[in-house]
């Protein structure tokens, strides 16, 4: 299963995933159809939101953290990173986006952004692609 | 690709697009199968929730704006729409819906809403069957 | 169609169905595919989160409450339960896992959560599965 591999600096931080993603469905020579992309980390995950504006992204995660704060007088897991794990479901663990003609359908403003939440980390992202042009032989 | 379009006259506002895309399921004469519904921009999304009373529609976009305000101190992205994607990815880019025996398996209260976080804009949706069937052939 | 029944016994509560989602995919015998999970109820969810350490829950659904007070003056919807509302938008209806090798393909320390954000209720969740092989033939 095709997996992408990256290493987070921060302790909030989103990595744009978008090229890679397309990459592989290039790759994958598939015209009609769509991609999942999949994390399997639980103070982690994925979204798609503005790739052009990187202010969207610092705006993203501060109003997280504002929500989510890392302390909490009731937080029990010992690990400290509770805040973490409430993003992650907040957030989801895998997208869908569309394949049209070989390309990803986003909108023009959109990418596919790896979100982590609990850095810095090794992480990986499972990438899965479907043809329909497979099920019609 | 079939493509639903619409205009949003509310700065925050959800459109109930359960029966364009039942529509759409019967058109393709999908028996079996999943429906996705994907929303291609940054300052919108779609969800699945109660159809029946539009007090809860309310009650929920009211309780976002609570969560995520229009100004906050640190807040960078300059069009000043930043509680917009925030919401975007808190509800997700698409939904995916099973069908059986031609019908969205939607629950007895569940609609698919498209979620306006930016109004009034004029929008466009992605929809894509699949079909359980054409695979066994 | 696959059809988990439960029942849950607090207002909010997370049933772990990891084992029960894996057993369906034995049973159908997929090698290579993907498994949807779908809440058709819109008073709760389903997530993917930390299955090792029950503190993680408790943690979630406490911040959740946090974030979604049970009372806002703003309120109009007459069943009480808004912010279960809410809650099921913010956490989501359904999830995706991929499956390679009859597995699953979660992480180390995922599993699959019922969320139940207006308990204690009789509830179902739908189960179907897609094999990429299938498709192949």
């Amino acid at each position: 299963m095709p997996t992408l591999k990256l290493r987070t600096t921060q302790r909030s931080e989103m990595v744009d995933l978008t090229e890679q993603v397309q990459r592989k469905v290039s790759e994958a020579g598939i015209s009609r159809g769509q991609a999942v992309v999949y994390v399997p980390h639980t103070t982690a995950g994925v979204t798609i939101n503005e790739c052009a504006d990187p202010d969207v992204v610092h705006d993203f995660l501060k109003q997280l953290d504002v929500m989510v704060p890392w302390e909490q007088p009731f937080y029990r897991h010992a690990e400290g990173n509770s805040a973490a794990h409430v993003k992650a479901s907040m957030v989801g663990s895998s997208v869908t986006v569309l394949i049209h003609n070989g390309l990803l359908q986003l909108g023009r403003w959109q990418g596919i952004w790896f979100c982590e939440f609990d850095g810095p980390r090794r992480r990986e992202i499972y990438l899965r692609t479907w043809s329909e042009n497979s099920k019609k032989r």
